[in-house]
């Protein structure tokens, strides 16, 4: 039989200090730097006295410093993370999604698995480690159209894209895709930006033997930043150093420069530069996590305000580490330099802090105030080179990369992970980067696409690919009349449709549509549309007239006999 | 300049034997062991006097037999491809999907990366080489519950799915969840049923640790086969060492019992037993692929039938081969096992004779029949036991096993991909198998889920995931007013709705619902019905009113300011 059984040992150590009490509930909400490794330091700590428990809603901890790798292939996926079970043997570990926290009752409601039943966590202590998470809407067309680098899903839907851009670019006859294919910009010049950039042109250099109708000449990478310097975490000189390096690879920064707006071909800067581009990686936009936002806290700055203990302002028992608390340093702290940033190694003091302070709160003992000097910072630049700055000491180029490599490798949980991240650079630095495009190909729900006034949707012939509805804007659709060749124009604007021949089965466009203003559209493929045909009479009450309005006949007869009754 | 330019190569061989012609044009659709090795068979017989084209929807080669190894995770997803690329160094790779082939132009029309442009292809021989693809839809709700086995994305969705249920049975307090979580069923006793269900049954076992509160005992592994035996390619005597080794490791063969219907918690067998699982894995089902079944070609039991030179009948210039081929191998075929068995090793000998029968066309000589004689079988059962048939020797257990490994390490196309397969093995042999549960978080689009008449669909204080319009059959909704606790019931049928309130941002449910006849309903989230409510009027003019007459409010005001103007 393997049951888990903690509760003999406990009582014995509760026996053995002469009372009978409940063991304190420690519950941590999230896996990441802060969470893990609290929970890894409250076990150490308290193992013996209180139950910990984790919740976090992936099985695994991600090692964010390795992403820009993983969405560069050097190293597969699976060894940038590790089981949150293995690296917690004796820690509870509950897979499941933090609905809301009751911090009256001290309860915690999850859900867990495909079961839809709410279940309730009960708490003394509650540690809350659920980072942030990325908002791109303040950009028009951002959230849509860019691909963004925080999760170990963003890492791998990256290199699928860049491998996919360099696949049409192989075999487009088209000056202009070619071009826009070619063209890969990541926005934001901190260490995420610089890293998933100098990763990102490594895998395209090294890619290209195996794209022989791709003249290098024709890549363009760039960084946009809207600051005057990137790494602005890293001393003058070291930036300095990373942008030189980074121009002698070819890749293009762009300082002073924001985003304003993007569409899938476009990406427009504050600037008013229009840059013909299908790869937008938005490293920006960091913002609470909806759980925590709904969480009534003391908030500061898009953070939970926590005192210097951790402890979060006017709730006794309730813990904040992180990204997502705003930690003073210092007494009397406003200023962005008083506050500890939010990197790994932070988190990872933090978390040892925070379980002696909890076990200070057990044992009727003085929790200490938080203070921390980092240890420094490295980033990696690509193609071997990096730059450093550890305990006051500047690195770059090649000991700076190697530096950076071994340190990770280093702070990496367990030891299996270690070896094999050790194996992928091994191999990594012997065969050919694999330019296999992995891709989920689950079925696609309606989703928004933006165009620019003047793009041009689809032509005449093109394949038809989705149903499209304008929410905003305004499109002008050409038909040819067959027998005279005499062109038709229409405009269609929000609320009505257009491609809806693809509904009756139409695998060619017979029309073109260009937007003629700035055009946000819903699009639809075939499948989805008819499972909503199938499912809503109103739906079918309104194509109805419609298509006859244009046309058409609706319902199209091979889809009839598979209608409901009504 | 990193130009491709195989011409001037391929000009000199013209001009030395002393011709001026254009360079035969050879297209090979789907890159499989069929068309992939038929690609590399042409290039090495025929790469200088003709330009050789791959087309594939994927940019890699799969390598099948290891898809159950990546199922279990024993080796990573990107160790069972290749990039065909690096695979067909000199051959002209285009990633694209292909449409339609005009058999007397000589053109096949395809459609290449984002770009909805068709692009004609024109060939002087053509080799279809496209497989075959998965319909389960004679099965009730199998298509919609059942997961499939036939590509990488398939491994990697079965892996996590396996995963999830451990996660969840570790953590959920309802015995009946429990139980079903589970219970894991694989349809089918072939080849790959069998590795898969040996795979999994690993992948559970070596787990386990992880998972203090699951018992060994309280999981069930099963086999589902219409048959009356397994491994039916295989001499009855290694067949019956498999059910052996099999029912030793716990997996259980339910023999001459097929597939009745299936839900999301259910597997009716015909034999009428209900089995409570959330795990079906489908091995059956194997359908002509639907670009194969619009070309005009001749066919027979779902296949081009081509004659023994692998040629399809009455179209010269066209060949087939691998799993969409029926290929006699001998004259006047009738019975199935006069024609080449759906196996990697035959598609291999396949594409070997079809290079040599396109170059004996080109070069005006008599093509040669395809006959072959199968140097055996192999099956790997898991925990380092399978069987094997080779040149007429039987073994069994761990040498068996060792032998597949090795033959298909042998087998496997590149250097770097063996010695990663090797070192994953490696690893895996010295380390506990990974438990992380990696997933592909994508918007979901509506969906279709089935119900058996008595399943409860939700309850009162459920999470509130899914807005749910009957397609067929019917469900009764149980509301308690909340004054008096009197049960209201409502019978909702086809074209109705429940889980509406879900629409106004509830997290819970208020009512009960659950299937009172076998019931299908067309499920869709909140994020899906917002968008289409912005989109479409219909829509809003038909749920203000639904709404109102079930006492809510529509749209919800939150809502009302973000629809665009009409």
């Amino acid at each position: 039989m393997r049951i888990w059984r903690p509760a003999p040992k406990r009582l014995c150590c509760i026996a053995a200090i002469g009372r009978i009490v409940l063991a304190t509930r420690i519950v941590i909400l999230g896996g990441g730097f802060g969470g893990m490794y609290a929970a890894r330091a409250l076990q150490r700590r308290l193992g013996t006295v209180a139950r910990i428990e984790l919740i976090n809603a992936e099985n695994y901890f991600v090692f964010q410093p390795l992403l820009p790798e993983v969405g560069a292939g050097s190293i597969t996926p699976a060894n940038a993370v590790s089981p949150l079970r293995f690296l917690l043997r004796d820690v509870f570990v509950r897979k499941a999604v933090v609905d809301s926290v009751d911090f009256d009752k001290r309860i915690v409601t999850v859900f867990q698995g495909v079961q839809r039943r709410p279940t309730e966590v009960p708490y003394d202590h509650l540690v809350i480690g659920l980072g942030q998470t990325v908002d791109l809407s303040r950009m028009p067309g951002l959230e849509d159209h860019a691909l963004k680098m925080k999760t170990l899903e963003d890492a791998r839907r990256l290199r699928a894209h860049v491998i996919e851009q360099l696949e049409h670019a192989q075999i487009t006859q088209l000056p202009e895709v070619k071009r826009s294919a070619l063209t890969f910009c990541v926005v934001g010049g901190g260490f995420s930006g610089i890293e998933t950039v100098g990763e990102m042109k490594e895998l395209i250099d090294r890619s290209l033997k195996f794209y022989p109708d791709i003249d290098p000449a024709e890549v363009r990478v760039m960084v946009v930043e809207y600051a005057n310097r990137i790494l602005a975490e890293m001393p003058e000189r070291l930036a300095r150093y990373a942008t030189d390096t980074l121009a002698r690879h070819g890749i293009a920064l762009k300082l002073g420069t924001g985003v304003a707006s993007a569409t899938g071909t476009h990406l427009v800067t504050t600037t008013g530069e229009v840059i013909d581009t299908r790869t937008i990686v938005a490293t920006i936009g960091n913002a609470p996590s909806p759980v925590v936002q709904r969480m009534a806290l003391p908030f500061d700055r898009g953070r939970i305000a926590v005192d210097r203990t951790l402890g979060v302002k006017n709730r006794p028992g309730v813990w904040a580490l992180g990204d997502c608390a705003l930690i003073p340093i210092k007494d009397g702290a406003t200023g962005p330099r008083d506050f500890a940033p939010p990197t790994a190694q932070f988190a990872v003091r933090e978390a040892k802090l925070l379980a002696e302070n909890i076990a200070a709160a057990i044992e009727g003992k003085t929790p200490r105030p938080f203070s921390y000097k980092s240890r420094g910072a490295l980033a990696s630049l690509g193609a071997r080179r990096g730059v450093a700055e550890v305990m006051g000491l500047q690195l770059t180029g090649f000991p700076a990369w190697l530096l950076w490599r071994f340190y990770y490798l280093a702070f990496l949980p367990g030891i299996t992970t270690r070896i094999q991240v050790l194996l992928n650079w091994f191999m990594d630095g012997l065969s050919p980067r694999s330019v296999v495009q992995l891709r989920a190909h689950s079925p696609s729900a309606a989703r928004y696409v933006h165009y620019r006034a003047g793009d041009q949707i689809y032509e005449l012939g093109n394949r038809s690919d989705g149903f499209y509805t304008v929410i905003s804007g305004a499109v002008e659709m050409t038909t040819t009349d067959p027998a005279t060749g005499a062109l038709r124009l229409r405009r269609i604007g929000p609320g009505d449709h257009f491609g809806e021949r693809l509904i009756l089965g139409a695998t060619r466009r017979q029309t073109s549509v260009r937007a003629i203003e700035d055009t946000k559209v819903l699009v639809m493929d075939r499948d989805e549309f008819m499972k909503l045909a199938e499912g809503f009479s109103a739906f079918r009450d309104y194509f109805g007239p419609y298509m006859a309005r244009h046309g058409m006949k609706w319902p199209p007869d091979s889809t009839t006999e598979t209608r409901p009754e009504q």
